[in-house]
This record gives structure tokens, sequence and C-alpha cells, in this order.
């Protein structure tokens, strides 16, 4: 009994939070479901993973919805996975987000977060359009929002499944025809079957890590 | 003795929460500085009145920022003067607030105060150009953002200042050579004096009746 | 067979030249359409009546097409309406059309076809969204873009067919529940069966008092 | 008195055509200035350089007052550097150019000036900061507008100067503080002493193969 107590207490819990492709990730064939197959064909059974993910959000709805939709839930572990938003919708409606306050969003959920003893792990955001050499309309911007989260990792000392440089790699290496969908995406933004693979893939190289 | 301590308890504690009009309202001749001069001259004492303004707020800072710059002040009124930033970053930045978000935040900030007994005051935004023909470029979506703040008022049952309604009859009267500045503000957004002189009255019209 | 030269001498070619809403124009139903068959049905007989409408067109796409699409159909008379793009643009793609460079390129278009003895009458811009009160995002700048227009018809001593301004008297006397769309458009913008209507009416009477 | 007019003769008028950096080109210390000087002392005489460049200018504009300002000057060459407003002016007044407009004026152009027996030259536009990891806001649109330039440039036969490219590579070499501003640029656009000299020299390789 007490065994079975302590086995429980073991098993991490694990809240994916962000945007449409996190919201699309907890469907079939997204990149939480083949995370949680990807275990369980692996033995790995104490790690519960849900997704918090809602379409259109920039990093200012998840600090609105945070108290609620995360820390209400009390994981063990929150993974943090915005920016496409905040970048792409600058040229869309005209309503992205500054990076300082980017900045200051961020560091204030992790800050919240940390309050409340839940371990942090950060994402780059991945990609508007797959073009290889940098010459997707946003990807200055998405550059450059990725170095703040990578900013925000090395000094706060936290995790970072660096997914903008792990896209690049990889699109620079297979996406050789250089079209702007296809390859990771269905629309150079949500990821397609490849694209989700790819993100459980490395997203639980990092996660597995936190202890 | 107890007399002065009741004397003191019933002086209220006034917050004006907003963006840099509202910073530069605690400035000499600022429309918060002239309102605790009028209220001196009048011979009202049971007054506090403080700026929370920061320059370039749109309605999230605010929301991020309440607990310490607000609530941690232990305000007896909170009025809220929000919005030109919402719709003036979207053409100068591509960083404005989205009407949806808008209207969230501003509820969430509202729901937030009120959970801290604190009272609260609702204020439009005024003006981005004085032009008196609705030809200012973001005469439209500022009547939208108004009329948002004016449905919460109205379903939340809150007192409003509706400066933009104001404004507008105050430069179909006085802007007869219909110029975009120079009537109630330097430069279409930050008060002159006659502007600042027109808030104080008007905003304090609203606040007295505040119980 | 003189008499022929003469009647067909006469007789009027109108282009119709501007953006989407022209080109769904002469399509069954559409305002030149419908124009046409008003015109049939009065017994009118000396116009010819074509559209010259493309998609997305802004004020400066009309200037770069109009040598071929306009002036090569030697017309007698060109109805230019356009504007809408260049202003929704702004805040959909972050690419519409300055104010300067709105006029700028307006006033060049009717230098050129005046140069080639081509009529031209002036239309503003209708309407992006239907709400009555000014409240609609875009309003602002069609007012502006609008009043540039007509002090341009002013100052040239050019007919203006002022849609602006008729449409928004039409939705405050017919639009009492101030919704966005459906009165004389089908989403705010392109016209419906009454705004076909309204516009191939309003259109004529300007149209014809062109000698 | 024959070979006098021969000579005179074989001078080549050459105008730079372009926005605000084109503009500051024919001041003292300027690209153009600085390409005179350079010339003269290397005893090349049978240059005529001039510039037309204003400020805030976008392809559009460029086509616009092309008749007047470059074609009605007689130049044997013009060259073409334009685009940084056509990106930059997206975000900064929502007012930038389309990608396909953008061709499609640049081609206009382009066909107009061989039309009057011009030779032209196309440029890339170089930055808009100096950033050396393609993590500039506009990096992504940058590099998209100059790939449109080089597909014309390789379809159209003609030289281009490529000095999206060129900055690139001496950014990645001498700007290993990865700043922003002041290599190349007093501001991550208008260019500064070392950026008006390497602009010259890099302009002149490909303006005297140009037969």
């Amino acid at each position: 009994m007490s065994f079975l107590r302590d086995s429980k207490a073991k098993s991490k819990k694990v809240i994916f939070f962000g945007d449409s492709i996190t919201q699309a990730g907890v469907q079939p064939g997204g990149y939480i479901s083949l995370m949680k197959t990807m275990l369980a064909q692996q033995g790995i059974t104490d790690y519960e993973l849900s997704g918090a993910g809602i379409g259109g959000n920039k990093v200012y709805d998840l600090y609105l919805r945070m108290p609620e939709d995360v820390i209400a839930q009390s994981p063990d572990i929150v993974v943090i996975w915005v920016g496409v938003n905040d970048v792409w919708h600058k040229s869309s409606y005209g309503t992205g987000t500054d990076a300082d306050k980017f900045e200051k969003f961020y560091r204030a959920i992790i800050k919240q977060l940390q309050a409340n003893n839940i371990k942090v792990v950060l994402v780059t955001p991945a990609t508007i359009g797959e073009k290889n050499d940098y010459s997707n309309q946003q990807d200055g911007d998405l550059n450059k929002y990725s170095q703040i989260i990578r900013n925000i990792a090395k000094d706060s000392n936290l995790p970072v499944c660096d997914l903008r440089s792990l896209f690049h790699s990889y699109e620079v290496k297979n996406n050789t025809a250089n079209v702007d969908r296809g390859i990771l995406t269905v629309d150079g933004v949500h990821l397609n079957d490849a694209g989700n693979k790819f993100v459980a893939e490395e997203m639980w190289k990092v996660l597995k890590e936190v202890k």
C-alpha cells in the first residue's frame, strides 16, 4: 500500500502550455499524443502528460489564464511553448507583442510557476514558413524572440528545447527544394506528421532530464 | 485622538492607473495635480490622490503590474484610464491589442480590484487626433474600444467617465477650424493646459459620487 | 450611313475602374450589370458600360495598369472607385497606403486620364463594416481618405459620387440594430443585392450629369 | 574637335535612383560623392554620377516619379536601390509593399528604363539592423525581397550589386560584438563613413562592368 503510494507520488504531471500548435498536440497524432505512445512503448509509466493550448494565444494570454488552466491543476512540470503569434500577429492583425513586453510576461510566468514549486521547461518558437535560408517574412523576428528565450533560459538556469534551432538544422538538411511548407508543417506553422514526431522526440530529450 | 483616527479612516485613497497621459498627470499642471489643487480650494480634505501611470502601457501592462503598483498600495478607489496605446500601437508598431483581448484583460483588472474591496471608476480613451468629424485615423477603433468600456461599465454597474464622448462634444463646439491638435492636447494625445483642466473637472464629477 | 456614324459617335464608353467591389460589379446582379439593365429599361442606349476591377487593388495598382486596362480601351468617362484596400491592408497585411501617397497617385491617375481627354468621376470608399456610429475599426481612416478625395474633387472641379457619406446616411436610417454587415454588404465591404442596387442608382445620378 | 565630341559622347551619365540612403549619398561623404572622388583619383573621367534619392521612397514611388526624375535626365545607366522602406514601413506605419506588388513595380521600372535605352543595375536592400545572425526584426523579409531582386536580375540578365549579401558577410566578419548599429550604419539603416566607403567600392565594381 505504501509502495503503491510511493509509486504514485513519483508520477510526474506535465502540462504543455501554449497556443494552437499545442492545442492540436493532444489530438490523435499530435505531439503530446505521440509522446504518450512513445513513453508507453518504452515502458515509462511515471509521466502524466496533458495539454493546455489555446489557438491564437500570445505570451500575455498564457499569463492571464495560468492560475486556472495550469497552477490549479498542480503540475510538477510545465513546458512553455509560445511566441509564434506574438510575432505573426504584428503583420496579420497589428496586434503582436513588443519584444520587451514579451520578455517581461515570459519571466512573470516563470516566476509564478516557480513560486508554486513547478519546474519549467522553455521552448523556442519553431517556424513561420519553412524556407531554409531565413527568407521567410518573420524569420528575423522569430530569431530575435528565440534569442530572448535562450537568454532567459541561460540566466535563469532553465532547460530549453530549442525548436527554432532544431527546425532550422532539419530544414537545411531535408528541405532541399526550399519550400515554405510540407516538410515539418502543413501550412508553415502547424505540425504535420513528421513535425509532430520530431517535436515529440526533441521535447522528450529535454523533458526526461528534468528531475 | 480617536476622533483623529476616525477622521483619518474616512480619507479616501485614490489611484489613477494608466499610461503616459496619467504619468504626466502627476506633474505640475497635470490633471491629477490640478484636481488636488481644486479639492484644496474647495476645502475637500478627505481624498488622497496619486498616479500610477507608465508611458506606453496597454491594458495587459496594467494587469501585470497591478499587484505591486496598485493593490499593494491599498487604495480605496482606482480610476482606470487606458486604451490609447492598445489602439495606436496597431499602426505604429504592429503591437496593439485585439478587441476581445482588451475586454478580457479589462474585466480581469476590475475583478481583481473588486476582490480586494477596491472601488473602480472606468474612463474611455479620449482621443488620438482632435479633428471633430471622426476623420482621425484611429477614430473608428477608439470608438469601438470606448464602446467596449461603456458596455463593461453598464453590465458591471460601474461609474464611467466617458472622456471619449466628452472630448468629441468639446471638439465639435470649440475646434471650429477642425485642427488635429492644440485644443485639448499638445500632440493629439497628451493633454495641454486646457485638456488637463477639462479632465480634472470631468473626472472629479464622477469620482465625487463614488461612496 | 453618316447618320449611323453620328449616332455611334455619341455613344459614351464608361469604364468603372477599381478593386474587388468593381470586379464583382460586372457579375450578374453586380452594380454595373444592374446599371445596364436600369438604363435599358429607361430606353437609354447611348452608354456602353464596362468594368476594370481587380481584387486587392490599391490606388497605385490602378496607376500601374491604367495605360493598358483603361486608356488603351479609349473610354469617354472613367469612374474611379478605390480606397478600401489602401486603408484596410494597413491592419491586415501592413501594406496599406500612406495618406500623402494616396493623394499623389490619385491625382496622377486623374492627370493622365485627362491628358487623354477622358472625363473622370470620383467615388469615395463606401465602408469597411456597416455599424452606423463610426465604431468600425477603419472608420476614422476611411473618413480621412474620403475627405482627401472630396478635396481633390473640389479643387479639380470634378464630379464625385460620395458613397462614404451616402452609405453612412443610409445606415443611420436603416441599420437600427447597428450590425456590422448584411444591410448593404455581405461582409462589411462587398455589396449585397441592396448594396448593388443602391450603388447603381447613386452612381447613375452622378454619371448622367457628365456631358 | 571631332575628337573632343567623340570623347564627350563616350561619357556615361549614371543616376542612382532610390530612397533616403541615396538622398544622403550625394552629400559630402556620401557614397555617390565618394565614388566621384574615387574615380577622379583613378583618372577615370568618362562617368557623370548623380543621385535621385528621396526619403521614404518605396518601389512604387520610384515608378511614379521616374519619367520626370530619371528618364527626362537622359541617363545612360540607372542604378536602382530600393526595398528598405517597402519592408520597414509594414511594421512602422502599416504601409509597406506586398511582395508580389514589389516585384510587379520593380519589373515595370526596368521595362520602362530599357524601353528608353537606359542600362539598368539592380541593388539589393542592405540592412535594417546590423546584427550578424539574422535576428534583426526585418531580416526574413529583407532576405525575401532581396531574393526577388536576385531572381529578376537572373531572368532579365541584369547586373546586381548584392549589398544584402555583401553586408551580411561583412557583419559576420567585423561585427563580432553583434551590435545592431555602428559598423556600417549610424542607425541600422543609414550609412556611416565605413558604410559609404564600402558601398561606393562595391557599386563601382559592378558599375564599371556595364558597357
